[in-house]
């Protein structure tokens, strides 16, 4: 299974919207007969990869998986039925596969007589795929929320000017982490104030090959000249301000696992406040201005006790001297679910 | 010298108001013939400890010293003096008396046919009293001002509860960093809203046997029930909005060379406003409040070009999980005095 892991892993493959998964098949001896891991959509998955490598030697074999082998028929056909045809006698997978329209292959597998087995290093696999696995477990993307803030909260000086608040070295980073999610997401006003591209660019800002979906949320119309329309990558306008509404229509209806939140401030406070918001990513930059926007929009907390608590996974420094922001990454707390449920009840 | 710098490193020393101060006495053969260290203010200087140690042999020693030998008479005699008459026959020193009232010891020395040489590791010299060596230098006290913050600029949620904005972790910190400086100081306003006891505690609540002079500063009277006014430490209250003038009065008056500025925001304006902050410790809590009352008060800075900007010195994690707050040390920057500047020109 370990060897599966590692195919699966396999640097390049581009991620979205299928999962990573590897496949190695075994002969009754413990000889490796086969090897594969997916590509990418559109291309054969991992267990059909192995059984075209071992051939005449699948016969018999162990496939360890470490995902459940599909049970439906996408691009390619169920994987359940190609180990089946293919005579394979045992099938050892990690993650059971939280896709409903894509489980049960182990199911169908087991009835047709074959050894079954579920389980092993099934944390691992997870770790391969953590926003595809949430996605189909919450039928909803992940949704990671990132904002830059002064020392003293402030996203933009009293006069609006706010270029920059984030050092070079940050901004750098955040399309890094923009290229790691499939959805940009930012509020209509966003778009109308300050036109942003929404696209993932290096430092030389050249575009990178495969782009996020761009989503524009809000019930207003968008100015057609607005650079979020053009075509350096697809963009969907939700017209709604319902945020569970708009998630579970960018995972039905456009297969999307990880959203990146950009805000603005009233938009990412509507997710907070409804709970939406997976993880936080914030940009401090040591630097102070006594008054300006806040970064953060209302919560409707009043109290110091109703705090929206947030959990430090990690905390890392980018550049250095004056340049230096820090970047803080943060996941709800078990208070902070508290305090999201408390924030329901203002009026 | 690396011998005299470690002597005088000596953990323990009480540093108020005395600089810490290493002395080694060699003989001509190179032969070390007496040791010594300063072990805080109405006690020997290192000079004297070293001569007693080495008693006829000091005479024509070479003494190497980590600061110029003073050359007044406080509570000892003048070093300078001392040394002539023990007939030593060359002092090193690292770093030259910045104190105005002490320095001159080497020019006596040399004027007195002894060969003096200053300068050698004088940056390590200077790097075991900063404070002191600073205060010297500027005629006033360095000033490190700490606050505490959500990480969207807050230190109280609107209905003003605050406890508590930073962790358990971060206030056990903030103890030890008050008791490495030699005064506290806030606004009247904080004695009056909160009635802090500003003195050195430990994680039980016990007092450090040694307490920084407690400082509060404004022009109205303070209720003579305040925590701050009782006998756990001498406390000081300095009638004037002046920020310069009450730090010279620290210095002059009180021989303070460090001082703890622990707010509210109004004080804490005051000084940023005035160039008069040093060092800036910011206690960042991940935790969101959406709105509350602003962790820095009003700088006057209008536009994004004119922000107060800050040098990190560093970034550390304490404490784990809902409990961790991330505490950042800075510096002005080089553009942070321009921003100092130009924030005199408000209106
Ligand atoms: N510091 C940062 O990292 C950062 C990031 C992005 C933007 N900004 C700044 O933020 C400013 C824009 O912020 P903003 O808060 O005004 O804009 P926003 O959050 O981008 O957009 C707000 C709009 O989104 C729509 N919307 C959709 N769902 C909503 C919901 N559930 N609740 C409320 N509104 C919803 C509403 O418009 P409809 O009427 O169309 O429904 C609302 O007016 C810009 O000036 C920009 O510079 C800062
Ligand atoms: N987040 C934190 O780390 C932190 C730390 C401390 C306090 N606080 C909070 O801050 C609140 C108090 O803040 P604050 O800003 O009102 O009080 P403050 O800064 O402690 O005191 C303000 C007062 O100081 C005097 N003052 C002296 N020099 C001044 C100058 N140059 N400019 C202006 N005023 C000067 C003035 O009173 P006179 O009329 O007497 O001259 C002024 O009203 C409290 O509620 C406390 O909880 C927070």
């Amino acid at each position: 299974m370990r060897r599966a892991l590692v195919l699966a892993a396999t640097p390049g493959v581009p991620l979205h919207p299928n999962p990573r998964v590897g496949c190695v098949l075994l002969s009754p001896e413990g000889e490796v007969v086969g090897e594969g891991f997916h590509h990418g959509a559109g291309t054969p998955h991992a267990e059909v990869e192995a059984l075209a490598a071992a051939g005449e030697r699948a016969r018999g074999a162990t496939a360890v998986v470490t995902l459940e082998p599909c049970n439906h028929t996408g691009r390619t056909g169920p994987c359940s039925q190609a180990l089946l045809q293919a005579g394979v006698a045992r099938v050892v997978v990690a993650q059971r596969d939280p896709n409903p329209e894509a489980q049960g292959g182990l199911d169908v597998l087991a009835a047709a007589g074959v050894e079954t087995d579920a389980g092993l290093l099934a944390d691992e696999s997870l770790a391969l795929n953590p926003a595809w696995t949430f996605a189909h477990v919450h039928g909803r993307p992940f949704v990671t929320w990132k904002f830059a803030t002064t020392l003293d909260g402030r996203s933009a000086a009293s006069d609006g000017t706010s270029r920059w608040v984030s050092s070079r070295a940050a901004r750098l980073d955040t399309h890094l982490l923009r290229g790691l999610c499939d959805t940009m997401l930012v509020g209509t006003n966003t778009v109308e104030v300050d036109d942003p591209h929404l696209t993932v660019r290096d430092a030389d800002d050249v575009l990178a090959p495969v782009q996020p979906l761009r989503v524009v949320m809000g019930e207003r119309d968008l100015d057609p000249a607005r650079r979020v329309l053009d075509d350096a990558a697809p963009t969907v306008h939700l017209r709604t301000q319902d945020p569970a509404k708009a998630l579970a229509t960018l995972y039905a209806e456009h297969d999307r696992h990880h959203v990146f939140l950009e805000g603005g401030p009233t938009l990412a406070a509507a997710y907070l406040k409804a709970g939406l918001v997976d993880e936080v990513v914030t940009y401090v930059a040591p630097m102070l201005l006594g008054a300006g926007r806040s970064s953060v929009g209302k919560l409707g907390i009043r109290t110091i006790d109703k705090a929206l608590r947030l959990e430090l996974v990690d905390a890392t420094v980018l550049g250095a001297g004056e340049e230096a922001n820090v970047r803080l990454v943060m996941r709800p707390g078990s208070r902070g679910s508290q305090a999201r449920t408390s924030t329901d009840e203002r009026n």
